[in-house]
């Protein structure tokens, strides 16, 4: 019972940042009492600290509510990010700040093992101290493919060509040997830890019916419909980037033909304008590409805003999300540019009833939402368990 | 408390058939004497009885323990399907079985009120008598469009040509002046009312993920998944017909182009066929014709079959159901005629991971399904306070 309730006084502070013991109290349905000793035991582990509201300080009347802020550095996990050509990474506290960042290229066709090593490269140069590295609770990795989640095993990444690999185990044996010490590595999709961290600290915070889009050289979405994440009967659900939007449209590395994420992705902009679709920075060659302007960046951008209206416009029809989420990867670099060619598209593909109402907008975490979520993931143990897990 | 109690028993067993007191003991977690007495209450008030199972008599040491079983005649309920052209209509009784059942052919673009005037046609040759009047406890209507539940507002049926219709008020008037009495209507989306009769006693019981399709002159989902039915932010999701599956398509209804529906549904069929599209008997005509064969048939069956598939690639890419159910309307007619054109371009089509699940049949309760989701929603007040609502 105490267990549960440091889990959730802990998860509280994490999610929603400072609270007073009152607020606390009233979430949480506890006597004074027992917050005060919740509190108390947090404090003690060094995951929470309290202290007068600075900015009430002598104002009002009685003594103020004391405020418990989560230590962010108290208590960290490393998180994950591979978007095809780019590994990211970041060092995330207790209350979901991002403390450390760091980036590396990989090369095409990197296997698994390959991408573990980076992964401990940038880990050792994230977190060179080992008073930094003995903080550390674990780390969680998004992956642009579909996750046996229990088993840290991606069963199907079509961008990376990777089939069936532990990448979980992968990961760990290279942070061990890279930091000195053992850490659970947990793997997700990278689009389901996107939506997963926009509803909680992003733009679809409160919102119960969202779509979140991200990657460069694919197209992954995450969904949540009605609070719960569409998972479908063997976890494959929200792969919307696989809606046939083109019946004689490209190849798509699924085997099929036409797909969304083969009429909008990188390879679909790249190609008429002469740009490498493997650059690293393909999304920067684009942009300044399409600022050259010319008769091939005209026609492009109209007839990939098209593609990708056409594909919305089926999202919604089917989903009626209460919003969209361009996040981490091209879109999100292009949403500003193009914007204005998908959406009067999309207006008029839609069903007469959602016209007006489809909300499209930038992922409140930008670039970081698929780390934050990969984050969060990590950290799920600590806040399962707080009195267990906190670094000594 | 006991009422909540008696609705689950009664529920269980409207669900499940009958069941034995040592079963409902098991299956509610309460005590003999609590179920005993809930039967009794039940009994009392007509709606169930007891006896010793036939078939175990005799059998088995010590006495067999009483069988309860909904009396289907007790409480019945009248169930209203409108598809475009026809009307169908059914007596169902408690325990879900369809007791009387009778059509009418709708007029073209007939008004809701003219269609509530049928309804109440129907209603009074489907129960002439007085006492079998007396024991309706309601009504449930299923269209093919969108429906504002608690209003029985029709806010949007495309294929009806309605807009924001008082559907409910106008069929319960109705039913009133021709049977006597006033009755509870409830209106819904003849998909979602189909899916959730497939899942309550079709063909995806005790399945999580579903989706379910119907429509002769369009094309209606419902969609289950996780176990909850997809509604979207508004009440518009699961529209699976107006997933985009080819830019170059047939005008729709909605206003866009290539929708799943305007590809597949009875237009895309008939036209190329000589056959009138608006025939009520559509589905008929269309099958002699195909029967007939020639290069028209077997052309715009192949890429009517094609479209199909394109669509349901799209759906299942996104839902990633446990089964698709071919339910009431023009496909489940069609259905064993063109499944072997339609499946291998399904599983050409969707993501290799789903190749070889996709689970695609006819619905259990063939075209009764929307009839018997009717029947559930007009059912559900009485099984939430049974001894309330008992006729008496």
């Amino acid at each position: 019972m105490r267990r549960h309730n440091l889990s959730v006084l802990l998860s509280a502070v994490h999610r929603d940042g400072p609270l007073t013991r009152a607020q606390l109290t009233g979430a949480l349905g506890l006597s004074r009492s027992t917050v005060g000793d919740l509190v108390g035991g947090l404090a003690e582990a060094g995951l929470v600290h309290e202290g007068r509201p600075r900015a009430a300080a002598g104002r009002g009347v009685g003594r103020p509510s004391l405020v418990v802020t989560p230590r962010e550095r108290s208590a960290t996990v490393l998180a994950l990010y591979l978007d095809v050509h780019w590994l990211r990474a970041a060092v995330v506290g207790l209350g979901g700040a991002v403390l450390e960042r760091g980036t590396v290229q990989v090369p095409s066709e990197a296997p698994p093992d390959r991408v573990a090593a980076l992964a401990g490269d940038l880990a050792a140069r994230l977190v060179p101290e080992a008073a930094d590295r003995a903080r550390l609770v674990g780390a969680g990795v998004a992956v642009p493919g579909t996750v046996r989640a229990g088993a840290g095993v991606v069963g199907l990444a079509p961008n990376l060509g990777w089939v069936e690999q532990p990448v979980g185990e992968q990961v760990a044996g290279e942070l061990e040997a890279r930091l000195g010490r053992g850490l659970a590595v947990a793997v997700g999709n990278d689009a389901d830890l996107g939506v997963l961290a926009e509803c909680r600290r992003g733009a679809a915070r409160d919102t119960a019916d969202v779509v979140y889009l991200c990657g460069t050289w694919g197209l992954g979405g995450g969904v949540v419909s009605g609070g719960h994440r569409l998972t479908g009967s063997r976890g494959f659900a929200g792969e919307v980037g696989h809606i046939g939007v083109d019946p004689e449209g490209r190849p798509c590395h699924c085997g099929s033909r036409g797909c969304w994420e083969a009429e909008t992705s990188a390879a679909a902009w790249a190609a008429p304008l002469d740009v490498d679709p493997e650059a690293p920075d393909v999304a920067e060659r684009l942009l300044e590409r399409l600022d050259r302007g010319g008769v091939a960046a005209r026609r492009t951008r109209e007839r990939v805003s098209r593609s990708f209206a056409r594909g919305l416009a089926s999202v919604v029809n089917v989903l009626d999300p209460h919003v969209v989420l361009v996040g981490a990867g091209l879109w999100r670099d292009l949403w500003p540019v193009v914007e204005d060619d998908v959406l009067p598209w999309v207006e008029r593909l839609v069903l007469p009833a959602l016209r007006g109402h489809v909300d499209v907008r930038l992922a409140g975490l930008g670039a970081d939402s698929t780390l934050v979520g990969a984050a969060e993931l990590a950290l799920a143990p600590l806040l399962d368990d707080p009195l267990a897990l906190a670094p000594a």
